[in-house]
């Protein structure tokens, strides 16, 4: 066995203290465990944590943004220069391929985060000022200051990772501490990511408890942690079951709790787009939906699609896709048990799995891409558990049989983050696109056009959030700079000429 | 007994329906019962609205916003034309005098409101567009989509009732019915709002259900209708207790609950200014707790003090007013009584009973201001029971042995509406005020320095709003449009090439 890692409370790398055990990480695609051990930090370790928080958020109030600015930058380029290491250990710890994904997607991206907050704290604008003369009053966003607790997913080893990615970068830039957790499923590049994050710290000076790192706890510790009046916040990105646990933790005691609690992105295929273009559309929905192995919180779900020839066609065209695909390697053990019972799940509510991969490539935790479908009258009498996610790669077609079932299908589409409309270039689409883009744009965070919904740019312009139940409030986006620091900024007033 | 009001559900008045009994509101300072009797509504009755609202939300967002900007406009003269009447009425329910308050502050603060919506609607920049090029990438917010229940209080009839105020116009200016409860103890006026704003939304052409009224129902339907997840969010302002009971009807099932909970506003005296300014400072401390019989949220609810002699003299002088003051009349029996209870509490936690009002003038429903005493090693060990909301005439002076102690009791206070500190113009003061300022910031929304809390400006740079348990999140404001319409919007992003 090799070592118990380290955790970091206040700035100091040190061994967990009174752990309730350790755990290790696997490699997916072998299903073997990995080396390395990591610690269940007691509830006693995350206390001490958010007391050293508590005073590094007063102590981050005084400290010149030029600071946050600096160590955007040097944490950026640190991970930038040691990107292949970091690299090759994720795809150890999560199958994710090396390239293009990490090192020349998601690595690229999360770099590019950590520089756009450092531009965005060079001037004052993320402050929001509001000058008013005449009442002789200013207003702007400030730190909430308070202790920001931010637990990353198992699908983005960078980008939303809890130490690296946009919850972590949103919740420092606004000038708070963050306590960061990382996902058990990548606990070893989260503890690079760490050591590289505590150096860059440091060398910025900012304050010790800045940025504080474990691995894992006990879910009631967890809850006690959410639901500690001293935290100012949560930011979790993960499943809709341990999110909501942890948002009832969080509300009574008025400490903020944003989640992303996962959607279907229902993509609407319009009668005329499958007539014009049905095998393109085909092939671009397989790759939507197995990219990643379908573990994308932007998958393709649910898809509408008419029953006419064309809609026929397309069916044919990509259930021999899916029967023609290999199977792909999941994120962990987990995931994988999880994806299969949500598979059974989506049988009982009346879907028919139709076409499912045939060729096993791979050994350790995999899974088949599969199609499912079911019919209008079906989905509309279980929308709820029809929409429930099923993480991994499968899309349920949902038959619909004329343009009126279309439109009622958009009106029970739970909150998700994408919704997307597939219309042809002739027109012939149009007035079916009219009528359902109101409906599916009260639905959604993000409306998409020809486009799967899978693919986040990051933008000050993208929205990667969406209606109850997708995520915990509709008027915030967990990705694209200055507006997803918002989360976690607290307004305040005051006559200039006082203070 | 007089008739039975109606109640108004998707553009009709009509008799309640399955009416779980009736109540009449009473004349404060008579105690006696007015004529008109109120229905409760039942729970079918709610949900009939809630029904008939979620088809208006749809409406809404196919309904162009200048008839908004319409109704705001028809909304304002209206009031402006029956403000004689509406200040009589509300007079007599809440025994808030008609002049100046009502006729002269309240009513035009009202309906200045009103016709900030109307101008803030007049051009698109509430929807705080971003567009950028490089990503071909639009977001902006829009309405929630559903309808926005609104619980007003008992201490504004007008600038913050249901069916007028702050809450009302915020979300209905962002594109959402509301539902409005009258509070019970101001019906009458909140009936004659409500058919003033029923015409108006009526002629203006927005849809039927954009806006509804009822008065009162069991505390189980209103629970019931809080945690419907129909409804977009609810936005309350009142007690502590009645808040959090409704947050947590909401928060499980995605319905933004935002709440405004009371505040201790805390007022810090510091020493150079007492020395300086002792007994003016007195006297505007107690037309600041007193001012509309201490039912401000607002309040100066506890001040510290240094206990040196000009400390002693401003006591002294604090204590005079108090002594020779007046009984007053407050809302009703339930706030009497409350109050009563409430300043129980204060003694029961430690404080003295140091000063009360000797003459009582009124029979009614009355309250004599009182003051309290505390030593600053008191606070520090009860500071949630010293700083509970007691909902009258009433202030607390937190007695500190030095700089030390100040700084103390600073980082105890709660959440908080606003703060303030006093400072002498000699500058002495300036080196306990740079120390304190950053504390205090930090636990309110407005921070004032040699001005009394009470008295909320109508400006785009208002904050009134704070940190948890004041209200029930730090970066929204209830006062101060566009900023306050931010609560009740969904940001939407889009391909501007597609849609």
């Amino acid at each position: 066995m090799g070592t118990v890692q380290p955790v970091l409370v206040s700035g100091v790398w040190r061994q967990a203290r009174n752990a309730e055990g350790t755990f290790t990480a696997s490699n997916p695609r072998t299903g073997a465990a990995l080396d390395d051990q990591y610690p269940v930090s007691s509830f006693d370790e995350l206390n001490e944590m958010l007391d050293a928080a508590v005073g590094a958020a007063e102590q981050l109030d005084g400290t010149p943004v030029e600071r946050r600015v600096r160590f955007f930058e040097l944490y950026a380029a640190a991970i930038e220069r040691d990107r292949e290491a970091l690299a090759e250990v994720a795809h150890v710890e999560t199958a994710l391929p090396v390239s293009p994904r990490l090192l020349d997607v998601e690595i690229p991206r999360t770099v590019r985060q950590l520089r756009m907050a450092a531009d965005v704290l060079r001037n004052d604008d993320w402050r929001g000022r509001v000058v008013d003369p005449a009442a002789n009053m200013v207003s702007e966003f400030h730190p909430l200051g308070a202790p920001v607790l931010v637990i990353g997913p198992n699908n983005f080893p960078f980008a939303f990772n809890g130490i690296s990615g946009g919850d972590f970068v949103a919740a420092l830039a606004a000038g708070n501490p963050v306590i960061a957790k990382a996902h058990p499923l990548h606990a070893g590049v989260s503890r690079m990511l760490a050591v590289l994050c505590a150096a860059c710290a440091s060398e910025a000076g900012l304050p010790a408890a800045a940025v504080q790192f474990f691995y894992r706890c006990s879910p009631g510790s967890g809850l006690r942690l959410a639901g500690d009046q001293r935290l100012g916040a949560v930011a979790f990105t993960g499943s809709r079951d341990a999110g909501l646990r942890l948002k009832a933790a969080a509300d009574p005691v008025g400490v903020l709790f944003y989640g992303e609690l996962s959607a279907a992105n229902p993509v609407f295929l319009l009668p005329a787009a499958l007539a014009e273009n049905g095998d393109a559309i085909a092939r671009d929905l397989f790759a939507s939906f197995t990219v990643g192995c379908g573990q994308f919180c932007t998958r393709p779900a649910v898809v509408p699609v008419l029953t006419d020839p064309a809609g026929e066609r397309f069916l044919e065209t990509l259930r021999s896709l899916v029967t023609a695909a290999s199977s792909q390697v999941l994120l962990g053990r987990s995931v994988r048990d999880r994806f299969r019972a949500a598979c059974g799940e989506i049988v009982q509510a009346g879907a028919s799995r139709t076409a499912e991969a045939k060729v096993t490539l791979h050994e350790g935790f995999t899974a088949e891409p599969v199609l499912f479908e079911t019919t209008g009258t079906t989905f509309l009498a279980a929308p709820g558990a029809l929409q429930h996610e099923a993480f991994g790669p499968m899309t349920l077609v949902v038959r619909v049989a004329d343009e009126e079932e279309f439109a009622r299908v958009a009106r029970v589409v739970e909150g998700t983050l994408v919704a997307t409309v597939y219309q042809a270039a002739s027109g012939g689409d149009a007035a079916l696109l009219a009528r359902l883009r109101p409906l599916l744009l009260r639905r959604c965070g993000r409306f998409t056009v020809n486009k799967m919904p899978t693919g986040v740019t990051v933008s000050p312009a993208m929205n990667h959030g969406g209606p109850w139940p997708a995520t915990t409030h509709p008027g915030f986006t967990a990705v694209g700079l200055p507006r997803s620091m918002q989360r976690f900024l607290a307004l305040k007033c005051w006559d200039p000429a006082q203070a």
